[in-house]
């Protein structure tokens, strides 16, 4: 099904040629047409493209033939095919609910947010001058949070909530180091197992059982954690176990359904110091488990021990309101293996479509919905009793629990079936029926049909149908929620799309200009590759439906892993990790795993050397290693060697890995990376690399060939997936045959096809598949590039840091690139260091003077201080490139005006900035520079296409010391 | 089917109550809350809507009863239902040509533009200031359309390519007088009937005949048209016979192929004085016929007869370049009935897609893709003669002629349509086939299997297959085209997203904030509403598709007739005009056409009032009628009826119809306009109600029971279809029974039902029912709404509006409200003439000045010359509307200012706006003003939310002066 194109007469030498297959989405993804790659390789001193990536190659790590994936298809041939693969997805009606509902999602959000390149590709909003957008609407999401379930404070969103509740418990753990926890036995499966195998690799016991046997009384246990309404969708009062568990010191954490929240009493109310869940129903569709976004709450006290990425109020150098992310110093990439937590990646989109979702149903919406959804639950409950079934649930939300009376679970399945209808059967014959918003009164009969019970017409003529209702006991909530007028302006559709936009238009994105951070590879996500994940068939799939439903997901799957295995040179792909910290913790379980099997349990000590991401330490710690780290060269940036090798043979029993990134994080393929693997391996250690930089590697080399045994693939770098303002991500693992047997599993799906062997370690996240929504975004550009496309994308990346390296010599040092090449990888560093001394200027004022100039900044600081690290890709052209790196050079000359005395070394553009409207259109101005030095300093600023930063200069210090992480009480008034 | 939900339980009343149905949509389509309401009525010294619109509306033309109208669909429901009935339609692979062809539209331009409500949502660029994004957009079109066909001019768009040939013969004729014009036979048969239809109703004679045939020499002809490549696919050296009949001062018009003249010698270089055409098939869905745009292109010396609105580069105050709509003098609203087109909404939105395509594929890649496609033809062509049929085409771009030989026409259509594969079928029997940018080998194979030829690889063997080459021969094209940067900047996604972007942020939409444009209507477009325009289901079935295949369009318009019929009382629906001044024509054509038949040949007058929109008098000098004016009272704006009697009576030999907008272009419901409606009846004469404003009228009055009988419907208005920027539109017509059987039909498809009398008067728009893909836009806000939903729209509609009204009494005079309940309808104007005297300030001047509050100007100078005409419509709520309130009071303080001394009286913020960041950014500020009160005159004007207009005010002397329509040679480098 290689398709054929008749193609331009110009040249008629050969049939062959006219007819020749041309897919020209290469083109449309690479930015720098082929006569600017000519000159930018000529300014390099190069003629092709093989020749410079010949050069920074290392020899021995080449990979020598095309890579063996199918010919490329075009945008259109492409949208086809992907769609014949849904369409064999089955969508039935999935009433089995375990933390996954199908919902409706409002078609302005879907179309202006989760289709709108505006709000898919931004970045994290490290940079928060040029991110007030999404950092206000992730702060709706923490008060949405926050006001749901009672508690103080809430972080901008986790992966999940089986992730969530393994934070939690970690979080009690660290908090009271106590060794045990308790578990209900009524949570959600996937919850117990994501909890069970991350806490269990900290030595934490993990005891589940009925809530009534939890016993605090001798002080072992640090949490424990519950379910309201639990997994059987019965509703409990935990009041006195919960002030039992408070007495004795353990904390009270509750697994929790916001939506259930606007009914039930919130669980602050009765005593939980930590609430998590998942905000999937609010909005966010069921994907077949992913992405959406998981949450976290406690009361203040925690507030400093709270995982990921947290909101907060602070306020600019000018007085005025303004975003960020707040605590920044507890993040990963500063605590490193001291790190609790290795989040990093979140869900942002997803929490930001959860928190509009809100907005655009206000209080009294979400409540009615759930009004709704509580009536049906109740009616089926009494239709069901009157058929003679037993229903177990006395107190319950959506969810009834049924043993069936006269009728077999064989039947009853039977029935289902015929309705196209998932219900949850359990081992013991009964049933569960989980109600949401989507229900229609036809689905409600035939879900009384299923029971032989009478139609809802009938039983709705007793007068005592509506009876069992919840919000009549003691589970009324009547505390008000949502109170803030941010969750009531924007009910018509008109101010909702203004919100929207006006939020997207404060923000720097991909749709403005490059964003060139070092180590996240902002490429173009294309549209072609985002029109897959609005299919029906791909959101409307409950992930523990039959996969007999999902048959479309799993040719997308296989295919996916199929080309992800030739592209890396592994054996084998799990999906599951939602991030690619994720992965790396999934790939040290796997190595643990392996080790153990092999009876090797002390292998436990996991090199790392200095330079590497936060993440890495981190994702060891957890995995309970410990983590030894590698001194790094500071003449060129590269591993120690001989230090490495003194390790590895100091550690040679207890040698578990060495995790390293490659080509490092420094930007440079370091020669040797083949020896260094193998040294490990002969010191019976395996070989964990940091797949983060694959953008470097794809069709010129391959981990799996030279040495590596397991590596994540941040799928939202390389493989397209938009990082959506911080998450969705995907961190799929590929490993070696060897480690196989030990990827992770899931208690609900059995991830394992029968072939194959099953030792796994335990669950990550609580999908099976991870994010399965999103993956038809990297199966699409594998499959729009072709073999030959990828590796010359991956070339051009490389071309693209080179050029730019080149070009800013003589402004700024680069600080390592590969000594016998005299060349960077895909990335580069800037050495910003010397400017402190001669001009008092720091990496941050270039990066913030870079927003007046249109751009966001390069990583800062990271993963050397003092330095600025520039990504630029593929997908940006010559033009883009030589735009940046002019601004480069004018920021060059203002500190060169510092450093010669021609300006203040004060008050400079530089340090004033970035430069809002309020400053320069504003009648006082006393500076010794003009307005237009401020806010136009190039002549590619321009007034028509300028991109403002929303606020000046964020004051960190101010904002740490009165931390604020809900709505403030009155919101700067952005839309009156 | 009306669906039943489980809603709240607040109130346990009764259980119908809790199954009450909910569709939530007429909330989000209304701006203000309930509660809102309440108190804006409060204000208006009213308790309910009811009672304030019993007011309004006089007692006589009321409508008592609910709206027979389904009860409103759920927002989700809405698309699955839209859904199925689009799936009705069946997607066959369609070969017919004739002016329709498949194409891809590149994803980026599909989601960023179409589906864009920034993109979508403006209205016509009037106000250049703040609308050089869709303004720079459109004259890249002109650029497109110019440079293809070789003239020198082109506009920015017309309705399709029957419309653009008519407007171009009605151009010869107006030109030099000549009574007859010469059509080549070989023109697509509906062009053929739209020019023909037009051209008669100015009593010009239409000869039809072949080329050979048309003699010069006795100077009879104003123009002829020729096409290129013709309806069969011809290629025709058509050099000799327009030197012949330039020598004898027939103009030479051509219709023809963008993309055939990629390879094709333009029609400039044969002598072509005017070319027009379709630029459908450049990333223009099929979508059953339409919209896409129509083009129109001439010789510089008819540049000031051009129809239609043109995009010309001037400059602003500050001597910067801008572009604007140029030559406005020539609009319809002035020339009023010395009018010579009543264009006024065109194709602004297909238009700018058609650019976006060319800018997307450059050059090179148009080239590339007419290549594609001629390959393929010649390949077919010459597979089926080696099968012995005959093919007539002795030169052809992308469509061949077959007489077959061998098979029946009947064995041709049977295994076409086992292949699910239309063509062409004539009624010589022969068969055309026409190839377009999708055709793929397989459907090569397809086409050569229905005619027992080779496969293709089969025929590649042969090393003769490609030589038939039309680039072999002296069409071939030799000019360079497209040469302009602006064509070969974007070629990367990413850079082409990116501007995609800035133009569209550079311009106010309904996404940034109200556009209260009178007469307008620009209300709500709501993403529902557009989701299904993007179904493959609507987009990808040609408009001369067999019927069968389009039984989801017709059982869409089946239902959108009905309802329409319903609120308008109306017996019938034709779909067919593509505007609302093309509605107005046809509906003048049906009224002629019922006198015709009835024997009264002699009634063509045609009274209307002088308060009328310019259409009104343009569409009936073009329908052939003479325009009567009727004075209009100066004291409160109603027709003047002693006026109107008189030359009824004087008239009523003659008289053929009445026009009359009601509510009355003045924004009152004039009381006694059923007793008009009488009167004119009573002459014998018919009433032509113009429905441009439908949105005061819906569920309230309808114009086919007080006495109307023809009405067009600006779908683009009151049924929500976005303006684009210009159009699209649709203007279908209701008419009572008696002229059912006049209204339009087509040569192609034949649009009356069988059981109907055809006594049309011919046709009027390219495609047999006009805009059908957008009509699910309409048809959904109507099932969205219910009968209830859609009158409260109404009733809110005109509280707004008295509301505003009310508000800035005290500030503004309101021109006229009606003299007995002192009440406006959904509109009103103010009266600004005062100010001229007192502070030498102008409409224009506060149109201006609005800008730098964020806002769009109302209607300026129309109906009345110095008034601002205000129609805020339902879907803005009070917040927004108390906003636009505040900027019109701040204002007038600034007016005061001058009015009191206190302001200087040419330098002032009035006079300067709309203020620039280039001027308020600027060292030098040496106005009287600050620069804050400049930029930021409100507390609501902050700069986190500004919208700046990118020019100073617009100088549009110079620009008539110095006139310049396409790409300037130096394009300000707007992305460097
Ligand atoms: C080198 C490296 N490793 C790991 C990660 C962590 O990936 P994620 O953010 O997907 O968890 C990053 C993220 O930027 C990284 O740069
Ligand atoms: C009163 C009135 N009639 C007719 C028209 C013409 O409609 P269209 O622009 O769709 O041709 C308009 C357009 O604004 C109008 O306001
Ligand atoms: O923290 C980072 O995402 O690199």
């Amino acid at each position: 099904n290689k398709k054929v194109y008749l193609t331009s007469v110009r040249s008629l030498a050969t049939v062959k040629e006219i007819f020749q297959n041309k897919s020209e989405f290469p083109t449309r993804h690479i930015g720098p047409r082929k006569t600017d790659v000519v000159s930018m390789l000529d300014l390099l001193g190069f003629k092709t493209l093989d020749e410079l990536t010949d050069k920074v190659l290392p020899q021995d790590i080449k990979f020598n033939r095309d890579l063996d994936i199918d010919l490329p298809l075009n945008e259109h041939e492409l949208i086809n095919r992907i769609r014949a693969v849904a369409k064999k997805n089955e969508i039935w009606r999935s009433y089995i609910g375990m933390g996954y509902h199908n919902c409706y999602v409002p078609h302005p959000i879907l179309r202006n947010i989760f289709e709108n390149p505006g709000w898919t590709t931004q970045y994290t909003p490290y940079q928060p001058e040029i991110a007030q957008g999404r950092l206000e609407s992730l702060l709706n999401y923490q008060t949405l949070v926050t006001e749901m379930t009672g508690l103080d404070v809430a972080n901008a969103s986790l992966l999940d909530e089986g992730t969530a509740a393994a934070e939690a418990m970690s979080l009690c753990y660290r908090h009271n180091k106590r060794k045990k926890i308790y578990l209900s036995q009524n949570l959600h499966p996937q919850t117990l197992s994501v909890v069970e195998t991350r806490l269990k690799a900290l030595d934490v016991e993990v005891i589940i059982g009925p809530i009534s046997e939890a016993n605090f009384t001798n002080h072992e246990y640090s949490g424990m954690l519950l379910q309201y309404p639990d997994t059987y969708g019965n509703v409990v009062d935990f009041e006195s176990i919960a002030a039992e568990a408070k007495k004795n010191g353990t904390l009270v954490c509750v697994a929790t359904d916001l939506l259930a929240l606007t009914l039930l009493r919130p669980p602050a109310e009765f005593g939980a110091d930590i609430a998590v869940g998942t905000s999937q129903r609010l909005g966010v569709p069921l994907g077949y488990g992913g992405p959406h976004a998981g949450f976290f709450a406690c009361k203040q006290n925690f507030v400093r021990l709270i995982p990921g990425r947290m909101v907060g109020v602070t306020r600019d150098q000018d007085g005025h309101d303004a975003y960020r992310l707040a605590l920044q110093t507890r993040e990963q990439h500063i605590r490193r293996d001291k790190a609790t937590s290795n989040i990093c990646t979140a869900q942002a989109l997803l929490a930001n479509m959860s928190a509009m979702f809100a907005i655009y149903h206000g209080p009294e919406g979400l409540k009615e919905i759930a009004s709704n959804i509580h009536n049906g639950a109740i009616t089926l409950s009494y239709g069901i009793k009157r058929a003679g079934h037993q229903q177990l649930n006395e107190h319950f939300f959506d969810t009834i629990h049924v043993i069936p009376n006269g009728l077999t679970i064989d039947e009853i399945k039977e029935r289902a079936e015929r309705k196209k209808i998932n219900l949850r059967y359990l081992d013991d014959g009964s049933v569960t029926i989980a109600l949401d918003e989507t229900v229609k009164t036809e689905d409600l009969d035939d879900l009384l049909w299923i029971f032989k019970a009478d139609t809802l017409s009938e039983i709705l003529k007793d007068p005592n149908a509506l009876f069992e209702n919840i919000t009549y006991t003691q589970f009324k909530r009547t505390s008000s929620f949502l109170t803030h007028p941010i969750f009531s302006k924007f009910h018509s559709e008109s101010r909702m799309v203004r919100y929207m936009k006006q939020l997207e238009n404060k923000d720097i994105s991909l749709v403005h200009s490059m964003i060139p951070l070092g180590s996240c590879t902002m490429k173009l996500n294309s549209t072609t590759e985002m029109i897959p994940c609005s299919f029906r068939h791909f959101t409307e799939i409950h992930p523990f439906a039959p996969v007999e439903q999902a048959k479309g997901y799993h040719q997308m799957f296989d295919e996916l892993e199929k080309d992800l295995c030739e592209i890396t040179g592994y054996d084998k792909i799990s999906f599951q990790p939602n991030s690619g910290a994720q992965g790396e913790y999934a790939g040290l379980r796997a190595i643990r795993g392996y080790h153990e099997a092999n009876g090797q349990h002390q292998r436990n000590v996991c090199l790392i050397p200095v330079s590497a991401h936060g993440t890495n330490p981190a994702s060891a710690q957890m995995a309970g290693m410990r983590v030894e780290p590698i001194r790094v060269k500071a003449s060129d940036g590269t591993i120690d060697l001989a230090h490495l090798k003194e390790k590895a043979e100091e550690f040679s029993e207890t040698l578990s890995c060495l995790m390293i990134t490659y080509p490092s994080t420094n930007g440079i393929f370091e020669a040797g990376v083949a020896e260094v693997c193998d040294l490990i391996h002969k010191h019976g250690g395996q070989v964990y690399l940091d797949g983060a930089n694959m953008n470097a590697q794809v069709g010129l080399c391959r981990p799996g060939d030279y040495g590596s045994d397991v590596s994540h693939l941040n799928l939202h770098k390389t493989f397209c997936i938009p990082h959506g303002g911080g998450g969705p991500g995907c961190g799929p693992i590929g490993v070696k045959k060897h480690l196989a047997p030990f990827l992770p599993s899931h208690p609900v799906v059995d991830v394992f096809q029968e072939s194959e062997v099953n030792k796994s370690f335990g669950t990550i996240s609580a999908a099976p598949y991870g994010s399965s929504m999103i993956l038809p975004i990297s199966w699409a550009y594998i499959k729009l590039m072709g073999g030959r496309g990828l590796r010359r994308a991956t070339q051009v990346a490389i071309l693209n840091a080179n050029y730019m390296s080149k070009k800013l010599e003589g402004h700024y040092k680069t600080l390592y690139r590969d000594p016998s090449s005299n060349l960077a990888a895909h990335e580069f560093i800037l050495d910003i260091r010397e400017f402190k001394k001669t001009a008092n200027i720091e990496a941050v004022d270039i990066a913030k003077r870079l927003m007046d100039y249109g751009f966001h900044a390069p990583t800062m600081s990271w993963p050397v201080a003092g330095t600025l690290m520039i990504e630029p890709t593929e997908s940006e052209d010559k033009e883009e490139l030589d735009r940046f790196c002019e601004a480069m050079m004018t920021i060059r000359e203002e500190i060169r005006d510092i450093e010669e005395g021609r300006m203040d070394k004060k008050i400079n553009p530089l340090k004033m900035s970035p430069h809002t409207q309020f400053q320069v259109v504003n009648t006082e101005w006393n500076r010794p520079y003009t307005r237009e030095q401020a806010a136009f300093p190039a002549p590619f600023v321009r007034p028509e296409t300028k991109v403002w930063p929303t606020v000046a200069r964020i004051d960190d210090a101010y904002g740490d010391k009165h931390l604020v992480c809900t709505c403030p009480p009155i919101l700067p008034d952005l839309y009156t």
